[in-house]
């Protein structure tokens, strides 16, 4: 039986059309994630799905608030899909403690909370009713790749 | 009998005129605290009082040295009120792990570290003698709502 | 006999020509470093050595990428040689939870990953072969004293 979350996951990947690799590995040397003491931590995520970056650019030139909020939903996803990999199913996801979203900004854009709330609609639905986190969300002035958004997450895990 | 703490809260308050709402809520769809295995992670802060953002632009451009001292003193205080509202008093506070302060910054500005100062001075006194924490200060291209800073804080915490 | 993980770091000093103070201090009115509950926060790292900023300016513009590199190594040898003072020996550094990477960044500059390799290597080699770490890499508009890089780590330790 497929769980709550795995299954709403599920749903949001297919809704936007998206298939992450069946094991998504590093864009370089270091590791996707790491689990300790009950927590994982996992690494920064720009909207990649399968080698390409699905959302590029800037918010506020040449990317709009809803461009930014795809590319919130999809970095995400990729997060979520990382974390089925290694926990077996996101049904061991107990608490959300941190996600914070760095969006590639012109210097006039103001919109970053709107930007995170692509993301944080897509956590609040897969862990519903307790997708309850802290968001923090800033705009910095470039991304790998030219990603119009980038996003690490910690959570909390019960035992495996 | 008021805690030392939150005393010394109170008293920065005053001093800088203002005056939180008593029952912080978070700008958009996500939570403004989690507590989880004694810490608290308390979500990005602007300089936001009643609903008004006390301290814009960017430092190096719009804003002054002072500007951004008096705008990290009003994110951390604002990062306290919550963490008050949530765990009743500040005297549950046993350590301070982490302050990650993003400074609204043109890219000549390179004094993040003085605006910081102007959140750990209210850490250092109103946690006296155990306002000791890690820092991470840097300059982003973008703020929500143009703040001229934000920050982010996590903290060590009694047992209820 | 000096472990492993400390004679690596001592080499990778040696292979850089830099010699850090022998008592690490923070810039201002914060601690370099707080252990809590099996963890250690270690602020944000400039390239700093015997109080110079050995590697200025924003990638993209008026540094290299190699010039990146550099910085990020030598960014995390300092982090290094912060909890090594503090904890006696790396032998007792158990895991690596996070290390987040700051690059100053011009607006068009997006190789931010190959920046934080520079970092991620000494890591692997150090702590060799429990190397394995999470990251996240962006790029921001300014930083303290006009540092090429920054960057901070949270790891997990043994008991004393």
């Amino acid at each position: 039986m497929t769980h709550a979350a795995d299954a709403a996951f599920a749903r949001h990947c297919e809704t936007l059309g998206i298939q992450f690799e069946p094991d998504i590995k590093p864009g370089a040397n270091y590791d996707v994630a790491v689990e300790h003491d009950g927590e994982v931590w996992i690494s920064g995520q720009v909207p990649r799905v399968q080698g390409q970056i699905a959302v590029t650019g800037a918010l506020g030139a040449t990317a709009t608030l809803a461009d930014g909020q795809r590319a919130a939903a999809i970095c995400v996803l990729r997060a979520l899909a990382i974390l089925q990999q290694r926990l077996g199913s996101l049904a061991r996801v107990t608490r959300l403690l941190r996600m914070t979203v760095y969006t590639n900004s012109a210097s006039g854009f103001t919109q970053h909370s709107e930007v995170s709330d692509g993301a944080s609609a897509v956590l609040y639905d897969v862990f519903a009713p307790n997708g309850a986190h802290t968001r923090t969300s800033v705009g910095v002035a470039a991304l790998p790749k030219n990603a119009a958004v980038e996003l690490d997450l910690v959570v909390a895990v019960s035992a495996a």
